[in-house]
């Protein structure tokens, strides 16, 4: 049983030495006596691939290794087993993944937009060519949730998973909460200190949250979930006052990701929700992620980790690395599905609207007498029971927020409910419907 | 590369059908479809063993499958390519390894004792055959730990893993907690509802917890520890005071499993502890495990679930029958090591008495003046420096509680201060020494 002693090593190149591409040469440079120990054999970088790669200083020990300015040099360089795409972007980055296939070899990506839109289509490609695909790092930098999906609860049968995916988000609305400091101001901070891009789009509505929920549902459930059937909301409209309505409710807010299954199908959203303070996820501060997931079998289980970062991100493309230059080295002849499930389904998605749950409307008003009653009947009509009206003291008549939390209703008439009650001559603002998820 | 296709089903065989046999014969069961879309292929009960077989109402579904009380026809039999020992103990349950392994058999067990003490004996055993072996339900049943230690965080340089690792203290000491009960009055509460066995000394002296910690640290560092290596402390003294105390400075008090590696070897130990209230290991409540890892490059990640239960335990069971499955049915060359590492070292233990940490001192005297002056001289004679003095109203002046916290000094210096402190004629009780984990 000792022949593989006499098998060799495995030689992995790296397409593009931005944070993460560094994050995972310094690991692989820095850990590679600890990686040889795991494995039992070396894992040698072969190559390194990166527009600017002569003004990079490489680390000391990274050995014998070639340097391109050009990617198609390294994909189909013949001592290479294992590429990894590290570029970004959704058009080099599916080109490199494409040549590096067709040209046999392994690929490791932490590419989230790639997979989420490609994957199904880029693992085709290598199953058919014999390669092995992993994407760890795509989702939940230093948390190895796509091993945890995908082997480590295999067994059981998840029905609910809720993620803090986005750090920029989580890191904003913890320093809202932490200091009632304003979107806008906490924006800008974190601009500044670089948690967050020149342009937030991505993050702050949801985007980025999206394409990793988007992966992780369709590892959840075997059904190939698409962005496009994610309902998403950003969380440029919380503020202050929100958590400490919330607070006095005994809750927090945060983006929530969240995909759960019932017989019929799937229900995917990213939004900003309330969850107990009390709850493992409310535990969740800063630039961390975290995924909490409820099997039929395995019950609860929960995950915590750094959500980005070069060597946090780098650890899961070289575990990746690991795990596939076992594969590369035995030539296994049933490749094993990066998506958990050897076959996917379509999704089926349902409505979120038909779901039920207790709501938090946030009103600001002019005040006067009469908005309480105009409002309280407006969510009669569509069938909604008032639980609990909030108003802390405030100063400013003319732009007063208060709150109106409303027992389990369907998400359609609160819709309907909020869309009517915006019309108000006493509005100040649009009124804000954040569902209140007492389940995790 | 559609060979795998052509190759036939795997055949899983269970001898030992209590709760966490019971269990993974459920998920086999209810749970086949998903498993069978997961794989790409069928994993199937081939057989059964309990010595009472005959009174088991197997689940329906189960399929054609053979029920014996010898185990050694189970483990010998010539269509079974998987044997599960969950027979627990440490004597049949070794012989059930053993033999299965002789004849061929993959294995998969729930036993930490057994691993904890022979591990590297049969794995030895198992490697020179040319068969797999797993273990991911011996710790935190429901939390896939060592899918995480062995694959998921592979990469990293694992420093420090703390864990809640034992599910029957975690539910006595956040019982006291909660509701101010004495520790024994919780125990038989425990014992009554089940929580805890009738003879509770393997949960509250921290026995098993040492078992579950001597495998983690052997996976987290590739050092094998023993459990003769583990400093190990229970929790019988435990009273509502410390918490009450505890939570005056911010800290909870739980039973802490806590492995360290330094250059020069590793620390490990089993012990009530303080940690900060705010630590998210802090908001593990009830049975509930956790572990909590800081790597090298990862930095923090956490991992919680279910410690025990015929489920939970069950899914780790079955992921684990998962992946030998498919090594089994590809007949791979290298075995990959259940340990993490393929070469395992002898543990360098360092003692722990070396390592210096602030301390939280409790006493119970009867009261009279000069009490603060003599413990204050006492450790000042070990140059322990004295934080706060810490005294809450109490009304028994002859067993009256309060605490002394001490800034950061060494173990040795501490446990020689309480020694001499023990013996004063106004000590009530022996004076009981609590480490505070800051790093948490």
């Amino acid at each position: 049983m000792l022949s593989w002693r006499f098998m060799r090593d495995v030689n992995v190149g790296i397409v593009g030495l931005g944070n993460v591409g560094s994050g995972s040469l310094t690991i692989l440079t820095a850990n590679s006596g600890e990686i040889a120990r795991k494995l039992g054999f070396r894992l040698n970088v072969r190559g390194l691939c990166s527009r600017t790669i002569r003004t990079k200083s490489l680390p000391a020990g990274v050995g014998e290794v070639f340097t391109t300015t050009d990617w198609f040099e390294l994909v189909t360089h013949p001592d290479i087993d294992i590429v990894a795409e590290l570029v970004g972007g959704t058009t080099v980055a599916h080109q490199v993944v494409d040549e590096a296939i067709r040209h046999g070899k392994s690929v490791v990506t932490a590419n989230k937009e790639l997979m989420a839109d490609c994957g199904l289509e880029i693992w085709s490609a290598a199953s058919q060519a014999g390669v092995h695909l992993a994407f760890e790092a795509s989702v939940c930098g230093g948390i190895p949730i796509h091993h945890v999906l995908r082997d480590g609860i295999a067994a059981d049968r998840i029905q609910t998973l809720f993620g803090i995916l986005n750090g920029t988000c989580n890191y904003i609305l913890t320093e809202i909460e932490r200091r009632q400091a304003k979107f806008d101001d906490v924006l800008r901070e974190a601009q500044a200190l670089g948690y967050a891009e020149a342009d937030p789009t991505a993050d702050v509505e949801g985007y980025d949250a999206r394409s990793k929920l988007a992966l992780l549902a369709t590892l959840a459930f075997g059904q190939r979930t698409r962005v496009a059937d994610i309902y998403t909301e950003g969380i440029r409209r919380i503020s202050p006052e929100d958590f400490e309505y919330a607070a006095q409710l005994g809750y927090t807010i945060r983006l929530l990701c969240g995909a759960r299954r019932s017989a019929d199908g799937i229900r995917v959203s990213v939004r900003p929700a309330l969850i107990p303070k009390d709850a493992i996820l409310a535990s969740v501060h800063g630039g961390y992620n975290a995924v909490w997931v409820r099997g039929a079998h395995g019950q609860d289980t929960f995950y915590y980790g750094k959500g980005a970062g070069p060597e946090p991100t780098g650890v899961a493309v070289v575990s990746d690395m690991m795990r596939l230059a076992r594969d590369v080295r035995e030539r296994r002849c049933q490749l094993s599905s990066p998506f958990a499930y050897q076959t996917l389904e379509p999704a089926r998605i349902l409505p979120i609207e038909d779901e039920r749950k207790p709501w938090f409307l946030r009103f600001r008003v002019k005040d006067r007498p009469g908005i309480i009653a105009a409002l309280a009947t407006t969510l009669a009509e569509w069938a909604v029971s008032v639980d609990a009206v909030l108003q802390l003291p405030a100063k400013d008549k003319q732009n007063l927020p208060f709150v109106i939390t409303v027992e389990a209703a369907p998400e359609h008439a609160i819709r309907a409910a909020v869309r009517k009650m915006g019309d108000y001559d006493f509005m100040a603002d649009a009124p804000l419907a954040l569902p209140m998820e007492t389940g995790v």
